[in-house]
């Protein structure tokens, strides 16, 4: 319910940046590795250097295809229901992609993932409601050949009722993951009415470079409509330049350029001007994923996709951190609060430790109870009718109380966040619980909840047509190992507590 | 460096906020316990209900003092070096008060507060250069009779260089500070040029009610024109309305009776808006002081001191958690963040674990670092001239490096935050080192940064000044515990990684 976002930059300097960026677009260039995609460009008015490779691009051409851009982009879900729009759904949060390990839930150590932890997170994100969208966490180390990135998407579709992203190498798993499709929605037909599958690409490979594998499939989704966005990661003081108005004119110039190039191969295709904008840390290199900079960037990338019409996004809410500490905590909170209140449509914030390293299921779970408590921020909240408010404070007067007046009964559920993980006991209550950290009860819940049969899993008849059709498929079940199952005796704290309300 | 604050509420919401709260002040009116108080409204053009002692307001009279209040506050520092004006300062960070108990830095148990304790925590304050403002965090177990709060102001002034805050019970001890303070200056109109403490009062006991004991105080400040600021504390569906715009109303009505108060007293008088607005948790009736409706009621106060052309302030930046985990990470973090990006220019922050319980020492280097990284997003910062910046875009050129450019090396100290606390290495590393949590970390930084001499204690004969005028006064001194002198043998990490530079 933010009436109006903050301006990290004034509203003057928006256009500098966007003539910055035609500058460096025209003077510089891009350098465009795919043969197809450079001819695309020399065809749409661009300039083409055949033996160095670079793309210049008149800003003609730039700001031409730039306006095909629509302002909305959405994420479909096998079950409509669970679609989601941005900027219209407001703020829409996503599990960020793509680490290679995951902490396991029972030993604390950090091993490589595989597709049945990609199923139970799945699972996981089903049942949390700050958790819009799945974009695949993991990588699937048990994935047979030839199936890299099915293993990673089947155990995910088909324990996920919600938006699922990801990320392909080529075309070939393009069309086996499209084969996928077709096999849960019934038919080719039905699968190309409505794809319900969201892809990202690294549309840019910083400075200012589009490399074979990715430009191939941003060409590839665009021209079929599908729904993909590609993400700008440059480093400030290695892959752009350190000073901050520097790395955005160039991550301006480099989203631009694959822009033109989606809305060339098809105008109108939907686009995030999504983004993690890192600035090194130069006493080590270090790459500072979780510190204050990434949340000051976002809000001016947030700014230049407002300037441009276009859903703003990026990873935000990142954090350096190894384990699920205060450093988590402060880091996750503090940038993606910054790119809220500064306007940011999309966020891929949850689950992930170590920068993109390593996933962690008590994470995810902390991670939902912040994504809620900003979509508190940024919902359109019922403040409530001031003559009436004046009216309650009148007939309630000096020194009274509220407890128990119409209108706290009537909005004691919805008036605040009732969070799940944040403890509000003193200390000798916390104690008598057990006196777990935070991360220690999100992995508590994060189990029981995985313990809990998956009411979204695909129908078995939908199952058995997928199975049919590719062989040495990974089973994609999300089970819950044994031990966890006894958590569900324990009745949850939240819903106890839920029960002797305050005002009963 | 934010150019334009977010707004939670839309513009022409403000003035019809504050038509409620005139509404209320003049309809209900504030009940007054203290009757100089009454005699000097009533003498202003208010109407006084003699016997239910309730103060209601003609419009006029509130809109003619609250003009008066002028558009800075400055907290004075006993070095004026270190005085901060709100909001020339942009962001001013204070600890926060006044909890009863400490964490034992050694133990790691919750006990009583000792005027030792206060001694090693304004030391602390000054090695923190994110903290400005030292509101003495806790109470004194020690305190001999008759000198309860002068043995909290004693050993806080005596080591700390920053402006140090407090509350008082009564002017008795108001005179006791100020022989303090006139020792210290070195005499009568030495310390009455330049008063170097600011006070605190709680202006108002929610709802509507101003009692006796602090309504003493805010007149004794105002009369001397003394730097004071009350607090307003009301708690939705407690002692303030549910909804969120009742609770604005409310409290805007409240901040302004108490501010009206103290024009009268002293036209000229600077002020705060300063808060501690919660929503309680009607599951238990818990105080949720950590929760995001704190963060999003500072955004909405915050733009009502912009609408009074006053200086904002809360108490933003709570946990509820017991410890220094997760919870108190994101906490502190997500309701800063909103109200620093909602433009509110002084937080009192740092410390505090378990709402206002208890006050730790690590969290307070935790707070530190997240009052840096607000700060960063605030500051002017020089994001660089956008010509030059074109221009090593095109000298680096596409897929080139940035590691070792002019500019790269020119501002690799400055492009970014460096932090003491944040982990930025890889799992293996961070092991070897321990493998320590964020709080720990902290703790051990506190606990060296104490073991260190602090070297703005008090000169001797200005102690032995102090100490001649007042009996049995507490010792003060900043003592570390022995065995946090072997930690200064330990070098300290951020020296250790900060010489080997990565350019280097």
């Amino acid at each position: 319910m933010i009436a109006r976002y903050a301006d990290l930059l004034p509203p003057e300097t928006l256009p500098r940046v966007h003539e910055a960026s035609l500058e460096v677009l025209e003077r510089v260039g891009i350098l465009v590795r795919h043969p197809r995609a450079r001819d695309r460009f020399r065809d749409h008015g661009c300039r083409v250097d055949a033996d160095r490779h670079v793309v210049r691009f008149p800003r003609r051409v730039v700001d031409d295809f730039r306006v095909l851009i629509p302002p909305t982009f959405t994420f479909r879900a096998r079950n409509p229901d669970y679609d989601r729009t941005v900027p219209t759904d407001s703020l829409v949060v996503s599990t960020a992609s793509s680490c290679p390990n995951l902490i396991d839930a029972d030993t604390g150590a950090e091993r490589r993932a595989r597709s049945a932890d990609i199923a139970r997170i799945a699972h996981l994100v089903n049942a949390l409601p700050g958790i819009d969208v799945l974009s695949i966490p993991v990588l699937a180390d048990d994935a047979p050949p030839g199936q890299f990135s099915l293993s990673r998407v089947y155990p995910a579709i088909k324990n996920c009722i919600k938006p699922v992203k990801f990320s392909l190498l080529n075309p070939t798993e393009a069309w086996q993951i499209i084969r996928l499709g077709e096999a849960i929605a019934g038919g080719e037909r039905a699968f190309w009415d409505r794809p319900f599958f969201s892809f990202g690409y690294c549309s840019i490979v910083s400075p200012l470079t589009m490399d074979v594998d990715s430009t191939e499939m941003l060409m590839f989704y665009a021209e079929r409509g599908l729904q993909a966005y590609g993400a700008l990661a440059p480093i400030g003081g290695i892959s752009a330049p350190l000073p901050m108005i520097g790395q955005l004119v160039q991550m301006n110039a480099e989203w631009l350029a694959a822009a033109v190039l989606a809305q060339i191969k098809r105008p109108g295709t939907a686009q995030i001007y999504n983004h993690l904008p890192v600035v090194a840390d130069m006493r080590t290199g270090a790459y500072a994923a979780g510190a204050v900079e990434t949340g000051i960037l976002a809000m001016a990338l947030a700014q230049m996709a407002r300037f441009y019409n276009v859903p703003s996004g990026g990873y935000i809410g990142l954090t350096n951190s190894p384990i699920g500490d205060a450093q988590a905590g402060y880091e996750k909170a503090l940038s993606t609060a910054l790119a809220a209140a500064g306007g940011i449509d999309f966020m891929l914030v949850g689950g992930l430790l170590e920068a993109l390293l390593a996933f962690d299921y008590g994470q995810l779970v902390i991670d939902n109870e912040i994504a809620l408590m900003l979509k508190r921020a940024r919902q359109d909240l019922d403040m409530g009718d001031i003559a009436r408010a004046v009216d309650e404070i009148d007939a309630v007067g000096p020194g009274g109380m509220y407890v128990s007046t119409a209108t706290t009964l009537e909005r004691m559920r919805t008036a605040a966040l009732l969070p799940d993980i944040a403890e509000r006991e003193r200390r000798e209550a916390w104690l008598g619980r057990g006196g777990l950290d935070a991360h220690a009860r999100a992995l508590v819940r994060a189990k029981r909840l995985m313990a809990e049969p998956n009411p979204h899993a695909l129908a078995p008849e939908v199952d058995a047509r997928i199975r049919s059709r590719f062989d040495d498929l990974v089973a994609g079940d999300s089970l819950p190992v044994e031990s966890w199952k006894a958590l569900l005796a324990e009745r949850p704290r939240e819903r106890r507590t839920r029960r002797r309300s305050f005002a009963a």
